[in-house]
């Protein structure tokens, strides 16, 4: 695994892992129930977060408040074990199909994603839906 | 909708959409096949890519690399139709529920997560998988 110079269709079609870091030295990090494929959260992976990640099986991020690496669930026992890693065309972000011991959201919530926008423009508004 | 300054406790369970944008002016969108439930794409939105999709239905991208605003669908017809938009918890996030016209991916797969990562370190490898 190495942040590569790649040819667009190797990039895009090749066996070569070679994700793709952004200026901030992070890419996106999609984790779904991989029972559900419900999407539980969002979050962001360094280089280091992506090696544990793949090597211990459970989910780590890359904190951008707190700048720090973060292994999800270290404190709440809420880990996210790792059933598959997928990576997309052009490398720079990954789903990962996860079994999520307890709620994945801080806030209490099975996925961060507990809220639905109602309209549009000034007249949007949150409509909390189950989760 | 607006990127007003709130309350932790009013971001994270008010009513108010309030998104809130990274530095470069974007937050993430995954998109979701509103049948399937499959990741088909994760890219990102400006201010004016998410107001264009909420008002007119169809998902906008703003582009990073061609810097531009960006009609998912403008130029292969392979639109995606929003049926939903949840949003998370700190509201720096998105999914979008939408039917895809077609394959979302600009290689033709369904959805641009089309292969999986087995290993890990130096020995990480690619493998397709059906989408």
């Amino acid at each position: 695994m190495a942040d590569q110079e790649l040819s667009a269709s190797e990039r895009e079609q090749g066996a070569r892992f070679a994700p793709k870091f952004d200026a901030a030295g992070l890419l996106t990090a999609v984790v779904v129930d991989a029972v559900s494929a419900q999407v539980l959260v969002v979050a962001h992976m360094n280089h280091e977060a992506l090696e544990k990640t793949l090597a211990s099986g459970r989910v780590h991020f890359w904190s951008r408040s707190r700048k720090a690496l973060w292994l999800k669930g270290e404190t709440s026992g809420h880990f996210l074990n790792v059933e598959e890693v997928l990576v997309d065309c052009d490398q720079d972000a990954l789903v990962i199909r996860a079994r999520a011991e307890g709620p994945t959201c801080h806030t209490g919530a099975r996925s961060c994603f507990y809220r639905r926008v109602d309209g549009d423009g000034e007249s949007a508004v949150l409509v909390k839906v189950k989760t």
